[in-house]
Formats: structure tokens, sequence, C-alpha cells
């Protein structure tokens, strides 16, 4: 299992008048460290969509459970690995920690989309690569 | 039951490079979506939370499955409701239509949060005032 | 001169630990004022940009000149219209009042953008369309 | 003067449908600047404004000029500094580079800025302390 770490800033902006952070950000963080994870393993997506004929890798279902509160200038470690395979899907598993603790926990999962034959804006799931699949479980 | 109706546009930032919503935008509508049914309940969260000494109602847990990709241009019908009371927390379900379709479904787990009696940005749950699960089960 | 006016809530999520409006967020509301300002001018940019083989109408150049800040519940009204129109780039004005006092004004120059002929990425301003002009001057 | 650099990745979801960077997140980016170049210069806000019973440092005015766009995947240079001092507020600059050339510029003008004495979400200009202005001139 390929594992990879990111570290991000809580912004001041990233955070709602309780003074924590308004929790869509973790979400957009998430994509974000998919999108590393697949940069790490050698799959930055700015080319990897292109190459492969896929058009993105949207999400069928997103979850997370929030332990910890964070606050502007806090700084969480974020730990992203791709936990399970299908044929056209994927999981990834997020976490986040501060000072070592877990604040929270997310979990995506992706389909591996190629244009809709027929409709704009709809997809149609694609088999995945063998290569991204070797790649993101080394 | 008390159910309330939203619309959302979906507007041309919302939208990635895949011409869909970045789905963390979702979130955002389900957090607008909360407030909009207090509100409709004659809860409005911006006396709410000092009328009852509670910082806001942060998340413990989200969740959303997609089923449809909406762009820029399209109208969301979103239904939600509080699904579920315990002690001090909730659970709020939202369901997204595009023309009567049901395109995507959320759900978030809050807490009624006061302050932390020692901790800043910490918070403790207290228990939900009956006037909010009186107005918000009618 | 057609001017398009839109009605704008300040959310929860839009505000920071100040308790008022992150102020990126009225950069977005600006383009959402302008996509609104064009659709009510019989051009909505999902039909638009496809009909005329342009790719977006990018930013030259955006100003914000904050009076008043503005908090979660306020309602705002927003005034938005072409106050400029050059060979193929174009001014927006847009005001923003809260109980009928100006809280803050904005301006956008924008290009009408067709693709850049050999680089990705890049755009190349284009005439604009007299349709375009003669619909947004009305 | 003071000059800080910041690397800024762009990603996925902070573009649109024109596959480039939806304006309003450079003004998101700008905060940030702000924000790393007090905290360069030994004034960390989240513990600055606490110390001097500000609320913030909120915008009076901000500005930016587009010259080449960027897109998921570029990696920007962001160079800050503050340009000009008055009673109480300041104004910094914002240069964004991608491979060494000039994409963007950007101008924030901001307030020093206390409660207001009598109305919530009003705030009053006050003067800033001279540890600032000499931290961030060194």
């Amino acid at each position: 299992m390929f594992v990879n770490r990111i570290r991000i800033m809580v912004e001041w902006g990233d955070c709602d008048p309780a003074e924590i952070v308004f929790y869509p950000n973790y979400f957009r963080w998430f994509d974000q460290c998919t999108t590393a994870l697949f940069r790490a393993a050698g799959l930055p997506v700015e080319k990897l969509f292109k190459a492969h004929g896929v058009i993105g890798i949207p999400l069928v279902e997103a979850r997370a459970r929030f332990m910890i509160p964070s606050t502007y200038g806090d700084e969480l470690v974020a730990e992203s690995s791709v936990t399970e395979w299908r044929k056209s899907s994927f999981a990834i598993s997020h976490k986040f920690l501060r000072e070592g603790a877990l604040a929270l926990e997310g979990w995506e999962t992706r389909v591996w989309a190629a244009p809709h034959p027929s409709e704009a804006h709809r997809m149609k799931g694609a088999p995945l690569p063998e290569e991204v699949i070797r790649k993101l479980s080394a």
C-alpha cells in the first residue's frame, strides 16, 4: 500500500465564526490529498487524464468523521492511500493528524470516468488501467 | 417531520475542469441547507446561537452519495429535514433533485456545541433545547 | 444601460473568525452577478460560450472597495451593469447594498476569450459579438 | 522592505470549466500570502490579533491585474511585502510568478481593526503598533 503524506496549514479564511475550520474545506483538502497521492506515485493528474482519455475521477461517495476541531495557524498532517480497488472505481482513505493525534478521518470512493458516449456532462466508468493500480499499490 | 426546500443555482465557479460541480461545494450547500432549515423553522442561527450560549453546530460526521453530476446553469432543489434527535446531537438529511430526479443525497450529524469550559477552540456537547427539537419536528 | 439585481444571503460559511464575510467571497459573488446579468439579458453563459466558440470571459482586472462589513444572516442586493465596451473586452460594475446603504463596490474587466491558436490554457481576445453588446446595453 | 515568498500549487478544484484558476481564488491566496508575510516577520496572526486586541485586518480595497492564466499542476511563486504605511491602514503588494514570468499582480489595503465601541460586526481603525511596522519594514 502506497501512503502519501502532505502538510496542510489551516488559514484564517478556512475558518468560520466559531473559529474552527468550515467543514467543506476538509473535503477540498481530501481532493488535494488525492491529487498529491497520484502525483507522488508518478501519476500527475494534469497529464494522466489526458493520456488515458478520462475526464476526471469524480466521486461516488464521500464521508468524514470529525474528532478534534482545528483553527487558523494549526498545521495538519494528512496521510492518504488507496484502500480498495474495484473494476472501474476505487476507495481512498485520508487521516488528518494534529500534533500526532487523529483529528479527522475521511473516505472517498471515486470512478475512473470516461466521457459518456452520448450525453454531455455525463460520465461512464472505465476499467482502471493496470499501471494506475500498480503504482498506487507499491 | 419539518421539511424545508431551497433552490440552488449551480454557478460557473462551482464547477471544475471536468465541467461538473467540484464536490466539496455540495457540502457547502448542505451547510447552507441546514441554516435555511433552521431559519424556516423560526430559528435563525444568527440569533439562535447567541440566545442559547452555543458557538455553533459543528459536524461529527458528514456523508454524501453522488448519483447524477450537475453543471453550471443547472438548478437543483434541495430538501432537508432532521431525521434523528439524540441528547446533544442530531442528524440531518439533504436530498438534491434535478428535474425531479435524485442527483445526490447527503447526511450530516451535528452537535449542539457550547464552549469548552477550559480549552479554546474546543467544544462540549450541550443538551438540545426542547424548543429547537419541537420547532424542527413540527 | 441594462441593470440587473440579485439578492445574496450571507451564509455562516462565507464568514471568517472576525464574524464578517471573508473578502474573496465577494469576488465569487461578482462572478455570479456577471453570470446573472448575462442570463437576464437573454445570454445564459452555458449556451452562449458554446454558441460563439469562446471558452469563457476571463478577468484582466478586478477591484473592490469595501465600506460596510456584512455578516451571516445579512441580505445584500447586488446591482450589476456593463459600464464600458472595448473591442474584445468590457467592464462591469457591481454595487452591493445592505438595507439601502452602499456596502461595497466592485469592478471587473473581462475579455471575450477564444482558445489560443497554438497554446493550451492560453486565450486570445476575440471581437465582441454585436448581439452581446446590444442585449447588455438595452 | 521585508519581502516574503511562498509557493502555491494550483489544484484541480481551484480551476473552472475553462481549465484556468477561478479568479476569486487568487484573492484567497492574497489573504494567505498576507498571513504568511506576517508569520515570516515574527507576527503570527493567531497570536497577534489577541495580543493587540484587534479582531482582524479587514480590507478597504483589493485589486488584481491578470496577465497569464494558470491551470492545475502549475506552481506559482508569490512575493509579498507591505508597500505603504498609514496611520491605521497599510497596503500590501503580491506578485505571482510562474516559471519566472509575472502571471498576475495584486494589491490589498487593510485596516488594523479594533472592535467598534458600540456596534457588533462594525470595526474601527486603530493606530498601527510600532512593533508591527518595524518588523514588516526590516
